[in-house]
């Protein structure tokens, strides 16, 4: 059974667990907050569907953990919900904070509902996101609910410090290589790292393979975020679907950026005097790479992706859905194999 | 032993297990975030000491109901942090949401570090209190503290309904008495209610005993808002501190203005007419009076009163804890007793 298949079985499970996590706060006089989650979570209002959805990655690593860890995969659908509840939270927040306008080409939450009640949306459907894992209760030990749960919360804690990182960058100019990892690690390892190691921790695993399946999560979050950033100025517009040099225009502190820098050379002096234009990208994104930043994000990627490949054999996932966890590793990270 | 000893006893060890609890959050490249939290709590920054930090009601109601239930007050630290962590997390994001430059006296933490800060803040406290109620699973039994935490996750919920009404109430002209309790269950009645009964769970008090602690908390917390809310219009300014009609000024959707609105006489349409001035406030005022939203007001709060001690007697507070939860209970209430 290909990774598709997989796909195909477990995305109306995660859609209905979901959907069943937020309709918790759908009670008489509330009927407009969960209007709100409804729409941010693509199932309602406008431009509502697959698409605005995203592609529920986080929960499918859940699923596939567990799968591939020796246990039936329904029994974590409470943990798959709770990632995607918070991943979504932090995106309602984060759309607040990064001044964004459009999530998935759709406007956010922010931009039609206003602010005071975005922010109490996001807090909402981070609460739901913690009454989500508890399902776990009902159906492993106490001791699995409870380690999940704290589990859970230490991972927004990562969050959270990732983002005051993200957000206290915006206005520094002395940035380095050394600052680009506490805040990855933090916005994106720490929810990828949680991912895993909740599906094997569902399917009661030993600690050494809980650490394997927490080491693949984490990992792969940073290889997809390093690779990401690689693509952001020098990806090929075609594959990515973004515009070239984006990120150079976007102002985002992405690891060649701060690689550049850290370099303190001609780069990092134009990159202080302001906003870079899109007619400035090619040559910016030139000077970058010959001050190496383009060789040093591609060996950080691939070093990255390596370790994640290291950990997930470590992990030894087993049977059809170890394959499928492998290919969506294989996929994010942009490999052909 | 009286009620201010158990506070002089209690309210260090309080500090103390909040100060762990933020700690937490505290590594290496995060500091910045922890200031800002531990400016809000009070501990640190302009105008840092006890004024700042309020008067902590809602873990000593943890504490003195643990107590008052039969068992060591200690037992409870963790969840008495967790709601004053709750408590101030809603603060963080309320004074974003409400536009509020100043809270106890100090500016707020949006006002010093902006919007995007302030939102992760509340956002980290969030995490920390979930984190904390957590300590109990080192104290009392797993199945304890899951209820524990389920509790309090449920009590966020409300919360973040309530809020979401308080917010959606402001653009809207037709309210009435109906819709003050859905807001005020949600954004003081919850809350307290998670306290004692937290408080009361710690001591693993029967189901009975349990629900009777509960109803306690969250009468006490109606009656409290009813009466904050009939002080805001009619209460002596040198004992309550507020100049007096400060919330029809301020536009507070409070009892009597809600009773008002819905009687839709000569009050509900000046309120509908635009902000009201303070010259304009003894007139307004004594024109509810004459609708009986003073009289309104006062039996709700004298029947919410009698109600929450009925439940104070049912839940059967043992030893000195008990009279001195009693105590607590009649000073927010502000019976001479």
């Amino acid at each position: 059974m290909a990774l598709q298949q997989f796909i195909d079985t477990y995305l109306p499970a995660i859609e209905s667990e979901l959907q069943q996590a937020v309709g918790l706060a759908r009670e008489p006089h509330y009927e407009g907050l969960h209007e709100m989650m409804s729409y941010h979570m693509g199932w309602e209002g406008e431009g509502a569907g697959p698409k605005a959805r995203g592609k529920r990655v986080r929960p499918l690593l859940v699923l596939l953990s567990t799968a591939s860890a020796g246990s039936e995969w329904e029994d974590a659908l409470p943990a798959a919900a709770a990632v995607e509840l918070v991943h979504n939270f932090s995106l309602i927040h984060d759309d607040i904070e990064d001044n964004s306008p459009l999530r998935r080409g759709r406007p956010t939450v922010w931009k039609i509902w206003g602010l005071a009640q975005a922010i109490n949306t996001g807090d909402t459907m981070f609460t739901l996101a913690h009454l989500a894992v508890m399902g776990l209760k009902e159906i492993t030990s106490p001791i699995i609910a409870l380690r999940a749960t704290h589990l859970l919360q230490h991972t927004c804690m990562h969050l959270t410090q990732g983002q005051y990182l993200d957000i206290s960058y915006e206005d520094k100019t002395d940035l380095a290589i050394e600052d680009y990892w506490p805040m990855v690690g933090g916005k994106t390892g720490a929810l990828l790292a949680a991912c895993t190691e909740l599906g094997a921790l569902v399917a009661d695993v030993d600690e050494e393979t809980l650490t394997a399946y927490r080491n693949f999560g984490r990992d792969l979050g940073l290889a997809f975020q390093a690779l990401d950033d690689y693509l952001g100025i020098w990806g090929d517009a075609h594959r990515t679907g973004k515009s070239v040099a984006s990120d150079l225009v976007e102002g985002k502190k992405s690891l060649p950026v701060l690689y550049g820098l850290g370099k303190n050379g001609a780069f990092a002096e134009r990159w202080r005097q302001g906003p870079i234009t899109q007619d400035e990208v090619p040559e910016i994104a030139t000077q970058l790479e010959a001050e190496g930043g383009r060789t040093f994000t591609k060996d950080e990627a691939e070093k990255l992706t390596a370790r994640a490949l290291q950990a997930l054999e470590d992990a030894n996932p087993q049977g059809e859905a170890g394959d499928a966890l492998a290919e969506l590793a294989n996929q994010l990270l942009k490999r052909d194999v």
